[in-house]
């Protein structure tokens, strides 16, 4: 039956499937490897979700207009800058689709989110990715507008390196360039400022959230866009119509609205982070100063993957992340692992100081 | 500002969006209008989502594989067989960003499901709308090979007519045409015989289900596709990683668990349209029979936008479908109205007859 091939687009055919991290089953495992957040929700969470069980032989709001009220609010915009998706990979999707058509191109710093550069081969667009520069920072090959670019994914803070681009140079960036900017702020609650405000300043400036990392819910499926609102109309029309459902409106509502869980949340992992990067370097470990909930953990004097499997084998899983194939030349590879609670991080460098010897 | 719209892609700006059924907020409103199950869920799945709130802070299981298992022992095939969607929405955007490309053609009957020609135009792609023969029965030129033609979509039952095509019909088209069918069977259970069996004598017809209709959980957002695994394999590369969450894998996996619920709710449900459908026949309507939980509700004696609006002014909410205007031809207009509990179906009738007068 291998002739089925034959239907599908050749793109389709042709590409490396994304592969997200390893989500191992029920197994005691001290799982560092996909920044989820180490704590649950807000216990309110919980409650509006059973609430919303009552209703659910009706389709949701397809808008989840309750959850952009509550955006809007937190950012002084109005409901109409936001988008609401199936976590921010939705969106990303949404944007891929909107915006760049086949053949044409979407940008990407790189190393970054290997996501990006799946959407755009789904499309059957082009990727240019573009290597950072010293300090993870934009090169000046990033600013040069190019033929057919027509969208630009920036992570901010960046993935794996945990760092941030300020926002003089995406400003600067969004007038270099003839095209949208997507900054990806999946992990920005960890991090000392925001982008929200540029999109006021330059209207192709939009800006992406998950409540995956920040609000401990990975599992629930909750993205957003905030961006000016004709763009959030022609991004509605390519949505899945009921593209968020009715448990995930109302959990994610909740969480937004619950800022001050938020704050305790974050300065206890960035606590466990600040306890965590001195003891990585102790141990050898060039590690990037980091504005998230993960630390990406380099080494020139020893190959990384197998501390990475010993880690493994004992329980410990972190991300490895091989960098050293790409359009974009080799970039070496690392660790990126993800800030657990203290007893966690406890024993993740207990077993490293073992593996390390 | 109104300058942002040169940076979408042409087809985002011209397509006119699809536009679901209203869905009305809190107020007293008979909704028959989505065609959504007028019972709540199985109690099972109130308790398996409140139990899946216990580790929301994780990432789901990518491959909703607890689903896929009791998917595939109630077919008798391989988990293998079976992708899971954000809705079978999501699953039919998956098919048309997999089959086909920029320029090429995917099929569809008319009248059926206007978000195949919306998936299509977003896509970039072609569409061809054939118009159903006499009895919403396949047209001879349904069967016809044309250039570029990817993917077939056969809604079956079709909506709004809730009408059936036999499996002998479909295993002759797959014959015919040299691409793969998609069977969408959203309302298959209200009907007499599915057509997963069809997948092991052509693997190119591909079954579509959901969730929403016959199970109670429209709200939920939760989808499937049965399908040979090739296909499924190539199918995972598009969909996004997480597109299903850790609640609606949990509810949807006990509610296909759950198969004396089902019967009971949809005996219910037969069991009212058998009421409902002699009763609009006295008021002068002309009734397609219907193998749904809605029926498609036409009279060539006068207009019935008219009286959709008048049951609306009355808190009864009916679809009114207007397929006067596609490139198909004019097929005229109706009013598609879902079967409801038997209260809600008696104040609809008492009020239509009042309408009516």
């Amino acid at each position: 039956m291998s002739d089925l091939k034959k239907y599908l687009r050749p793109e389709i055919v042709d590409m490396a499937p994304y592969k997200p991290g390893e989500q191992p089953g029920a197994a005691k495992v001290i799982k560092l490897n996909t920044n989820e957040n180490p704590y649950p929700p807000s216990p309110k969470v919980r409650e509006a979700i059973v609430h919303a069980t009552d209703r659910l032989e009706r389709y949701p709001d397809p808008l989840a207009t309750s959850f952009r009220i509550v955006a809007a609010d937190l950012f002084g915009v109005s409901p109409d800058h936001v988008l609401c998706g199936n976590g921010s990979d939705d969106i990303l999707t949404i944007l891929t689709r909107a915006f760049v058509g086949p053949a044409e191109r979407l940008r990407l710093p790189y190393p970054s989110y290997i996501l990006y550069r799946t959407l755009a081969q789904i499309q059957g667009a082009r990727f240019e990715e573009i290597r950072f520069g010293a300090d993870f920072q934009l090169s000046p090959e990033f600013f040069v507008r190019s033929d057919k670019l027509r969208l630009v994914f920036l992570p901010n803070p960046n993935s794996p390196s945990g760092t941030m681009i300020d926002h003089d140079t995406i400003l600067q960036l969004a007038s270099s360039l003839d095209c949208p900017i997507v900054v990806d702020e999946a992990y920005v609650d960890f991090a000392p400022n925001h982008a929200v405000g540029l999109i006021a300043k330059d209207p192709r400036i939009m800006v992406t959230r998950t409540l995956s990392k920040s609000y401990g819910l990975a599992g629930l499926r909750f993205g957003y866009l905030v961006a000016h609102p004709e763009i959030i109309g022609f991004l509605r029309k390519v949505k899945d119509s009921y593209n968020t459902d009715a448990i995930s409106i109302a959990g994610a509502t909740t969480a937004l609205s619950d800022q001050s869980w938020l704050k305790e949340n974050v300065s206890k992992i960035l606590a466990t982070r600040g306890r965590m990067v001195p003891r990585l370097k102790q141990l050898g470990f060039d590690v990037t100063e980091s504005h998230t909930n993960f630390v990406w953990a380099t080494r020139s004097d020893r190959p990384v993957k197998p501390i990475y499997e010993a880690l493994k084998a004992q329980g410990i899983l972190v991300r490895y992340m091989d960098y050293t194939q790409s359009t974009a030349g080799s970039w070496g590879d690392g660790l990126r692992i993800s800030v657990g609670t203290d007893g966690e991080i406890d024993a993740m460098l207990m077993v490293l100081e073992g593996v390390l010897g």
